[in-house]
């Protein structure tokens, strides 16, 4: 009955298989085996497109690694104002682009506006050089409040971005969901539309701990293993790094453990949305359903040992809940959740 | 018949089954659940004394973080000339430090003397400002030429570094090897010996990825927690990387693997020092034989599929090797590298 | 009529004085001569208590590097969104601090609110290593939209500050005007309301080049000398920057000065005023005059040769000044201004 | 009777006329002035070819700053062991670059060889990116010992540079000095045997603190504005460090002042050469001397109230002394010190 994050699962069983399997004899270490050289072709046909893959240990790595890879120093770099980059990860881009700066913009449900970041490049320009230079825009896809871009946002918001000579980012902590979530492919949801590097996440979704950093333009990923080694992200046994990941794109796991996810968070969403008291906070596009509810429906959940993340929404005594579900997400919780909601309604 | 490096071994099986035994259930992600909170009180029982313990994923990390927690970015960090931190870590801890500086210091068998460090000190802190700061010494234990400090060398190093106001990391990416060849305990090896933090590393031991950083001081390690999350070292999934080192730590596994590794290379060490033409560079303390043999010899054991880093050594044609025995080198393949190296040589 | 910044006049005659006489005979360079040395009973005269003064070049330095001496790089320093450290030094702050973040907080007429820090403090904290650490903030003192925060603003500030266990740092480069402005002693505005540190800034009022980082806790200021000469801010002929500070504060030329531009200033800010069509955007209350007008207006000012930033202000075509008045502006150039400008609104 | 540095001197009367002249009416700030823009003719009139030239206030800015604009924060810079970047600055280079590190190279009199340039990169290069990845050479012209490159051991370094792919800068602290002490032209010491960027330094020899970054390429400037002005050094009143790069440039100044100090140096270095018991350690070609004197020589001078740096020199007493000549050294104060030691060596 925790619904706290797709943090809080385990690890996959097919993953698992897939590192026990890797478990065979010796390999090059640091990345130079087998497994992680095959991911180049694995990532190549997910994307339908040639890519630089750089598996890697943790999304808050490959996040400011990927922005590292696209900032100067010198840099600006717009995200949404709650995006994890700028809100959950302690400054690691900062530390990782050389100082380098997160301008939060504004947007509802997690999302920015193309317009604001014309807005901000706008403002920023001709300031010259008191100004830092308007380097990046890093999306979230799926975003912090569980919501999706469609892809001609996508496509308003790079083109802004391209206009102005700056660079791409996706954080795909949640890319599986995402997928799944708008029934657009991979390639449709990145490069085709502009996006320049995406942070692959698999850990929220099964691995135990791999993620990856994904370049759409080969030639811009000449640097990245120094950026990689320099920051502590490149495994001398890579090959359980590599293993996972291989394990997760094969025989489309990776797409079966989001819609389990999704779904989960889909009912979630449905049921309680039509119960007394209880609004969505946002529309459920992943696996993350966002609710205000009374300070008597959190408590009472909380009493029957429901697990979450819980805030005050403003003045009038309303309670933020955020209810995550994984692959490990059963319909047997969501049945508990959903009738202990109902049983607190009445 | 890979004698390249400790890390082109897997994971022991014990490690394998820690790490399947974790993947039970939901536990509170970022390092805040029992796995992980248990590790405190492992390792205070092996270094018999309060610690502060980080897990983390490789050792490059363990090290560079581990320095930027004792040196500012203007202070300086002595260690020897072919330590891992300065020449194989391409700039981390540069990255991590905000820009410290890695001095190298000469020394035979890849030990630094006490000497050279109030030397290089004495050196520094009359020129002021002009000069960075000496702030840290880095020791290797064991070193990059498979040698040991003895405990009062380390304590000879340690007082220069403690009457200059500098403080003392070690480098312990084979601390198991070290506290098995020393036939030391873990506390006679660090702290009871001046060392104020400790890289402990398990991977090369037998471990998937897992290492820690290890204060002796508590009170220094106040500010660790950010730094290893700005560094993109605080996996979501902890569990997996403590489940790691518990299970390395528990039952005495991580030096009953050290012991075996160390055991392999001492055979090696002692059958081709006997054979004509080969000799020691250095002595064989740990898990790594260091050896000078002619071309001929090392062209052979290529040519038989003998695996192993292999370089020039100065004019007259001989030829360095390093050969690292793992926790999965098996009798039968030191056999077969001692025949092999005793027929090339008749 | 050049009404653009303090930053184009030229240096106060005294000062050009004061630096010619420093250029006799030698000195020990950087910084350990005789101008430099006597800084510190200076500042301590000004100040009525013991500091520690760092003279060097740039407002930008100074800003930087003190909030280096007060902020670890995984920090949060909050000031003002409009604030100069934030909009007008390229990410200097992130550069010399290693990567700490500037928060921006809003606030009416240059200056953020006591409530607002503690709700941004707030914020941060109980999020633990996954946010940034509430380090230090920021005050601009006179602030960048030309009002004072009163000494109490700044003690219930700082009270925040000090209860958050964060430092405070006063960017003072128009500190003078400030004095001038509030009627209260140097000391009353800073270390006895709360302030750690002040960047005392003496070239937008007639020096030529010559800031200096005052700490009034001597004790902080232990490593700043190795930040000022890493950070390129060690002159080597520092007595011709001390000479410049010791002349500004010299027979009171540095209120004399400020007390001019202040002058000058409400003179503009009164006079124009009255004018029809004309409003004042922010109180007046040291040397610098903001402004809202019509486009006509604007246009009609530039046609006769009045020069000053200007920029839109919302949707209805009007236009924003700003109006700078420095040591050097006369009563004439502000009585021409003001002609005009009432022969514009007729 | 103070030879300690040429940094002890005063400000040329030339340089000071042009301050002075300088300071009339207003001028737009932070560089965009008329004597900054006039600058770019100036300089390119003197080295013959188009360049960009960045004024700002000191030598460690000008080095670090140039590094950071040809070197990766994961890129290793080769400089002689005894350069000023890597010996007097505190760490600059590594700030301003993000984490770069220096690597001195060993070489007689102050000078790096190329073969040993080659060696460098050639040991580097094939460990891949464990390693730093070579990105710059750093030559001194003069050199620390007060030597001499020649353009054709200029040539060989910056060809070992050109085709390893690694930019070259120059320390051009003393370039006035080198220029007349090599009787080459500007342009035949930089560009024309492949110097990218110089620090062209006017400081030491008369101005009171003035520096140049130049870009002989000029489009490897194209970031450096953003780069200098988070780096703390883009004045305010820019207008009085680029008169002073006017004046020193303007009528042969630079070359005047600088003959003078090489002069006075050379009548030193031959003066005392020939007095017994003393020995020059490094020939003297430019404005600095380095001798091997008896422990009582240097006493006695210093007895005398003679000031130099000092040190002791190895085992047997001897004792080494810089000497430098400034360009307000007087033939008096030279005729002086030449007495002085040959009263003493009798």
């Amino acid at each position: 009955m925790d619904f706290r994050s797709d943090n809080i699962a385990g690890v996959a069983p097919q993953i698992m298989a897939a590192i026990a399997d890797a478990n065979t004899g010796s390999a090059t270490p640091y990345g130079d085996d087998d497994a992680t050289s095959g991911l180049t072709a694995l990532f190549a046909d997910v994307f339908e497109t040639d890519v630089a893959v750089f598996p890697l240990g943790t999304g808050t790595a490959a996040n400011s690694l990927a922005l590292s890879a696209i900032a100067p120093p010198y840099g600006a770099m717009y995200c949404h104002a709650d995006a994890h980059v700028i809100q959950d990860e302690c400054g690691a881009s900062e530390l990782f682009t050389g100082g380098a700066r997160l301008v939060g913009l504004d947007g509802d449900h997690g999302k920015i506006y193309a317009s604001s970041l014309a807005s901000a490049i706008e403002t920023a320009t001709p300031h010259g050089p008191h100004n830092m230079q308007p380097a990046a825009v890093s999306l979230s896809q799926a975003t912090e409040a569980g919501t999706l871009y469609a892809p001609e946002e996508i496509m308003a918001i790079t083109g802004v971005a391209k206009a102005a000579g700056i660079s791409v980012h996706m954080d795909g902590a949640r890319f599986a969901n995402a997928v799944v979530g708008s029934g657009m492919s991979p390639a449709d949801l990145t490069w085709r539309v502009g996006v320049d590097v995406l942070s692959f996440g698999a850990t929220k979704n099964g691995a135990m701990g791999a993620e990856a950093v994904v370049f759409f333009d080969v030639r811009r990923a000449a640097d990245f293993e120094r950026r990689r080694k320099r920051g502590g992200q490149l495994f001398s046994k890579m090959r359980f790094v590599s293993a996972q990941l291989a394990g997760y794109l094969s025989n489309d796991l990776w797409l079966d453990l989001a819609t389990h996810a999704n779904t989960q968070a889909a009912r979630i969403s449905e049921e309680l949305d039509r119960v007394e008291g209880i609004e969505l906070l946002h529309p459920t596009k992943v696996n993350e359903v966002f609710l205000a509810v009374t300070d008597a429906m959190a408590d009472g959940l909380e009493a029957q040992g429901f697990q979450f993340h819980r805030w005050t929404l403003g003045e009038n005594n309303a309670v933020g809940l955020r209810l995550v579900a994984s692959f490990e997400t059963t319909a047997e919780q969501v049945d508990g959740l959903v009738s202990a909601a109902q049983s607190l309604a009445e």
